[in-house]
């Protein structure tokens, strides 16, 4: 199977494309789309099913859900209750039901000082916290049957903590013993057409780097003992890949061109890491450390962030309407 | 001995304030005094020596060093230069010498939403932290043949993580194994004059409310397994405590004057307890949950947290010339 | 007239309960009140209709509408709801309606840098601003038939401008020319049970100090030459003014007291003034530049400034359904 | 004279680049480099004097001055504090000397709420404001003998305010009549290497656009009567800039290569102009709106503006140490 050149993407759904984009079908991963037409919310669930799926595509065995929404950084807020209910309602599947008094610790990663990383605080600063009043008062002082119990931390990153994140995650969860965690990040994308408005749920927990195997500062059951439910999204495109889209339009286009036909049949001589090996070379030395982002980015991560919350709020409080209505309780 | 009415107070000093204007001798507790005319600093140390003198203070046996600059809320970069040394000087005290890569847990305590109250959070996002760098790649890293590992973290206050900051405290000393943890926090001063400029270091931890005995949120040697040097400056007054103090100023003024007399041997006739009730019920009901605190205090704030950070920072680079100044090396 | 002694207040409602708490008439003064029990809204109506009235009540001839919502300090939406549609009907009855294309300038006043004091400006961070798109594009550009022209200034302080805030007001209505002027700013409240939930509506501008007069630095028609609506919220108290209630309710206890109603004959000696005289010089002097607000206070300002921005929005909206229910347009 | 296909610069530097990489000398354009070694700062004198130099480099007749620091992102006190001074000296050449109580307007312009955006709102913060103080207790107050009269403003964006800012400061200079204006921009660059590494001083004012000619939003002598000072640091570059330095870089590679010699001779029959265009073809749509900038723009905008501050409140106190040794005064 051939693999094209690889850039980094946090997204499953752009790692799949990676293959679809030359017709190439993948053993041990599967694909699902739906379109919600009224809504134009594109949903897309890819499971990687097989160790070798895995390896292919360079994230765990489980199950990803990309929720796509164009209007997501549009600051209408009817539609972001429309999409913190629908994100409700995927985040439900993979919450047990039975367990009573199901206790959650919300994880805001990333750095809250720098705005494009600062999704994961921000989404901590406006959830319910419940898990001390159930404590001091009883599950009764929610005026609810059943209650869930939530906790949070913002753990900081390494350089303003000095701990791997996952030192500080595993202490508390040892102290604290929720039976899950969801962990909220800021994620990369491949594709600067998904900034902002792309939010995928994954129950393989937080993997940096490569993201296959037991990596020692991985966020998942394997290192924390517990199931890590991850939500991320893309608010940032490495510079170097903007640059390289635009590489790979010019190829095609000179490969492709009646004028430059000459040209065409030199590039063809290249395979896939040829060319990326040109491309990098001529990508300027000063785009290392760069990211592209929109102007409004502050604005916009606190906007997605509160749409998250509010999908976290509505999935812990068993009462609301809401949850009857998507047959989470 | 007879206590006054007590209002609650996080300095020792103003503890032993109480007895001192009854010019009463606490059996247990000593008092040294040290005033630096030049840089206009008054030194205060306090030490709880007995169970006895434990239970009338309402605070540990320890040490309670009290640093009082009247100039500590002005702007001047050179005398906050001189204060962030004074103080990293009294640190040093507290911090074993012998002990080669000492590891050091610094907790930023309070809310970094709430003004007066992120004074923590605040010193720990100037710290230099270096753990991970020496953890990654040794210790000549740093430049420097002994280093000290010094890690933080800003934990939030409970009604934000629903967890005992104790239980995220224990988790992550229990993960990352410091030697030693410093814990900043902002306090409640009895006396506004006291309100940001005033630092206070005691080795006895953080005690939440009477602060004796080990009580289960405490933070402290007992509940966490390592020492806890504590470092606070009251930020706030409670709005009760301004209004009782005028109110003792009345009573000694009625106690004592011509025209008043009459008013006076009415008043002699109450026990200090007795007039206190007198005040409380005088309190409007709206003053609960007030506090008294000046205009400028999101500045004010900034400015101490910044140099406390900095008095850490000098204590923590051991090759600093600083250091070999004050001997802390 | 016997004046009770006084403390600054930018409330009329405040002013005018000086004197009812004498049970005395003020001439050219005017009150009506009216309470929506369902939303637990008090609306009070002050009209000072003579100079006289202005003297006594140390505030210009004009109307003040003050709302009393205990609950606005609450975090519920719905709410808010209610107060921003009640609010821009108050508002609606100050705009001119006949006047095409009515174009208003809303000053944001106050420091954006001192929590209590950053009402205004965040107040502004939050309007739909329209001037530039019709300009540019012309009145059909916004959807509406009839369209308002929104432009807005946060001045800042003069500490932070060097300048006095009504040089810069009238330098931009002299270039951009108005119909009139909305300006919001934090108050100063005579009691602590008004703090932010109270909001004050005048058509008499901004009025520094005393109040009365044809103050330079005020911001009123008469200093910029057009009108002047006042947006005001009560979220401070001097720390004094605490101090002086509860002396005042000792002094009363003192009068009625059985016990000690030896002081009462001593103090009834003293009149207003001089038991004033009294208890200011009891207060401590550290009291100076200190206030009293409560601890919740950067999360309560936004939320009331958020109320206010969105009373404006409807109000400004002129297609929009809540004007047709509140008849503004 | 063959122009090259022209990307927007802020810096006159860069465009006067465009002409030297093709060794063309530009009528009526002078350059002088200076460099100084030890503290590795590199100063760029570029002055257009003739309307054609001015059409050619599409900026305005007037003197720019560019110094470049690479150290100037690191977060190295003693560093910054150089480059300030530096920084005062060269504004000093722009300052009048012989003008009594000389009063200079600082215009911080850009969007505070927009990180990369928010260099000036952060110079205004930390400037020395002194109109006030002067005018109402006379310029002995200050200390000195000779003093400035320094005011300030943070007009907002028109996205903001809903008003072209230079009717908010022709308004304001109207009104407070000012000498001068200061004026602080954040700049789009055209390499990524000069981001936050680069001062750019012009006596031209603010250009917006092409920058040639008496733009109506053009804050400059024309517009607003008074000479404007203008500083400005690049803190973004646009995304389609990097991604046609790439395809530059590939062009230029096809061309030179011995096995893609083919192309090179295809490529060569297209001239600059047809060849962007082809670059423009490839360059995704979804880089509108984005531009590329580093990760710690948060920090990074800070530090440089407080350099930027530091510098003004050196130059305008005439007393200072700093400006007899610089010859200020």
């Amino acid at each position: 199977m051939i693999e094209k050149y690889s850039i980094r993407t946090d997204l499953a759904l752009e790692d799949k494309e990676r293959f679809e984009s030359d017709n190439v079908e993948v053993q041990g991963v599967s694909l699902k789309e739906d379109y919600d037409e009224e809504r134009e919310i594109k949903v897309t669930t890819v499971k990687i099913e097989t160790e070798n799926g895995a390896k292919v595509m360079r994230k765990p065995v489980g199950t990803y859900i990309t929720m796509e929404a164009p209007n997501m950084a549009v600051p209408d807020e009817d539609y972001h209750d429309e999409i913190s209910k629908e994100l409700a309602k995927f985040l439900a599947r993979f919450i047990k039901k039975d367990k009573e008094d199901f206790s959650i610790l919300v994880v805001g990663l990333g750095n809250r000082k720098v705005t494009p990383d600062a999704l994961g605080p921000y989404v901590v600063d406006n959830l319910n916290i419940t898990r001390h009043i159930v404590k001091e008062y009883g599950k009764y002082a929610m005026g609810e049957e059943d209650v869930r119990l939530v906790s949070a931390i913002v753990p900081g990153v390494m350089a303003q903590t000095g701990m791997e994140t996952v030192e500080i995650i595993k202490g508390i969860v040892r102290e604290t013993k929720p039976d899950m965690i969801i962990a909220i990040d800021a994620l990369a994308a491949r594709s600067s057409k998904r900034l902002n408005r792309t939010i995928q749920i994954t129950d393989t927990g937080i993997n940096p780097g490569s993201g296959v195997g037991n990596h020692r500062n991985a966020i998942t059951k394997d290192t924390v003992g517990i199931p890590v439910l991850a939500i991320g999204v893309p608010t940032v495109v490495d510079a170097a890949t903007i640059v390289n889209d635009t590489m790979e339009n010019l190829i095609l286009a000179l490969e492709s061109s009646e004028t430059l036909r000459g040209v065409g049949v030199v590039m063809q001589g290249y395979n896939a890491a040829e060319k990326y090996e040109l491309v990098k070379e001529l990508i300027s030395p000063h785009l290392n450390g760069l990211f592209v982002t929109p102007k409004d980015i502050d604005e916009t991560v606190k906007r997605i962030s509160y749409t998250i919350s509010e999908a976290l709020n509505m999935l812990f409080s068993r009462g609301h309407a809401h949850n009857q209505e998507m047959g989470v309780i």
